[in-house]
C-alpha cells in the first residue's frame, strides 16, 4: 500500500467554522491531515502577515477525527508559514484552504484570506487550492461540495500543479451542474461608507458596498457560477503585467 | 493656466513616517495634494480591509504644506476606499503610495500594504504608483529619490496608464544609475520561527526569515536594484494564469 499524502488544511473563518470542518472531513478520506488555522475569523485579511507581533499556537481537539489540529493567533498566511517551517515534519503534498463562507470569485481573490493561505503554500512549492461557497450563512449546506472537492484534490495529487499556479475554486449556492475552468471576471466593488457618530462624539464609518460585474465574457468565474457551475481559476503570484513592459520602455524615465 | 492634477497620497508606515512626508513634498510641486493615510504603521498588511469593524478618520495638520490631510484607523486599502468614496469631491488624477521604508520588490509585493493601496486605486481606475526605498531605517535619506519620483509621476500624468496596470517602483539604497523597466523576480522568503515561552508559560513565536533570490534573469527588479537602478514593474490585479487554462481543460473534473 502506498503512503498516504500529507494534507495541510487551513482557512480564514477560524478553526471552528463549519466550512473548514467539512473540508477536514473530506480530506480525511484522502490522506493524513494536519490542520493549522486561525483561532478567530480573519476575513478580508488579504495577504497580511504578523511581522511585528507575537504569534501564539496551540494544539486543539475539536472533534474525534484522525487529524492533528493547531490554532494560531495569526493570519491565514501566518498559519501556512508556521505549519511548513515549524509544525510539520515534512513538506505537505497538498494544501487546501476553506471552505470559505462567501465568494472569493473575480476581484474578491485580492481581499481573500482563504486564497492568501493557498497562495502562500503555492509560494512554498506546495500544490494548493482555495475553496469557497457563495453563501455567507454560518449554517450553509456544504454537502453538495464534497464530491467535487474530492475529485479536484485527487486530480491535483495525480497531475500536480505547475510551480507558481494555485487553484481558486468557488461553488455556486444553487444546484451544481458541473465544473468550468475560468478566468477571473473583471468586476469590482462600489463602496458606500455609512457615517455615524459614536456616543463619545467621534465620527466613524462602516464599509459597505455593491458588487458590480462589468464583464460579459462566458469564460469568467462569475458567468460559470451564475449558470450553476463550479468555477476553477488558475491563479498566479507573479503579478507582472508582462505585456506592458514594452509600452513602458517607450517612456523617458531617465530625464 | 491648466487645472492642477488632484493627487491622492497614502502609505502603510503611517501618516507621520519620513517616507510619506518626502512624497507629499514632491507631490506639492506637481498638483493639489490630499493625504489619507493610516494613523499607525500597517506594514505586512497585504490587501487587508476593515469589514467587520469601525473605521475612524480625522483631519490632520502635520506640517505647514498646502496639502489637506486625514489619518484613519484603517489599512492602506481602506484609506484609498475612504478617500475615493467619501472624502474627495472628484476622482484623483493620480494616486501615489509610499515612500515605503523597505523593499517591495519581487515577492514582497504580495505582502505589501504600500502596493495594496496603489492596487486598490488601480482597481478604481486611478493611475497609481507605489514607491519604496531599500532601506528600513526610519532616518534613511530619501533625497536621491525625489527627482525620479517627479519624473515618473509626470510621465504617468502625461501618458496615462492602461486600466488594470499599477507601477511598483523600488529605489536602491546605493547611488542611483538610472531607471529600468523590469519583471518581478522569482524570489521567496525562507521563514524561521523564533520560539519562546512567555512569563505566563505560553509558547509563542516571532516570525523571522531570509530572503532568497532564485532568479538569475537580468530583466528582474532584483537584478536592477542590485546594479543600482530604480526598478519599475508594471503590476496587474488580474491574477489569472491564462496560459494554464488549456492544461486544466485536459483534466477530468466532472467525475
Amino acid at each position: 500500500m502506498s503512503k498516504k499524502p500529507l494534507i495541510l488544511v487551513t482557512n480564514d473563518d477560524g478553526i471552528t467554522a463549519p466550512g473548514i470542518r467539512t473540508l477536514i472531513k473530506v480530506m480525511n478520506r484522502i490522506g493524513d491531515v494536519v490542520v493549522v488555522a486561525p483561532d478567530s475569523p480573519q476575513s478580508g485579511m488579504g495577504h497580511a502577515i504578523t511581522i511585528d507581533d507575537t504569534l501564539y499556537c496551540r494544539e486543539e481537539h475539536i472533534d474525534n477525527g484522525p487529524q492533528k489540529e493547531y490554532s494560531t493567533s495569526g493570519t491565514p498566511a501566518d498559519c501556512v508559514k508556521l505549519a511548513v517551517h515549524e509544525l510539520l515534519d515534512r513538506k505537505p503534498d497538498l494544501c487546501v484552504s476553506g471552505i470559505n463562507h462567501g465568494s472569493n470569485s473575480s476581484i474578491n481573490v485580492i481581499y481573500s484570506g482563504t486564497m492568501s493561505a493557498a497562495i502562500e503554500a503555492g509560494m512554498e512549492g506546495i500544490p494548493a487550492i482555495g475553496f469557497s461557497l457563495l453563501n455567507y450563512n454560518w449554517d450553509a449546506d456544504f454537502g453538495p461540495t464534497e464530491q467535487y472537492i474530492e475529485t479536484i484534490c485527487q486530480n491535483v495529487l495525480e497531475n500536480g500543479l505547475q510551480k507558481g499556479i494555485i487553484l481558486n475554486v468557488n461553488f455556486p449556492s444553487k444546484a451544481i451542474k458541473g465544473t468550468k475552468i475560468c478566468r477571473q471576471a473583471n468586476a469590482n466593488w462600489v463602496e458606500k461608507f455609512d457615517k455615524r457618530r459614536s456616543p463619545m462624539g467621534r465620527d466613524y464609518y462602516w464599509l459597505t458596498g455593491e458588487f458590480i460585474n462589468q464583464d460579459n465574457g462566458e469564460d469568467t468565474d462569475e458567468w460559470a457560477l451564475e449558470q450553476g457551475y463550479v468555477s476553477v481559476v488558475p491563479v498566479q503570484f507573479d503579478l507582472t503585467a508582462h505585456y506592458y513592459i514594452q509600452e513602458l520602455n517607450n517612456w523617458n524615465l531617465n530625464g
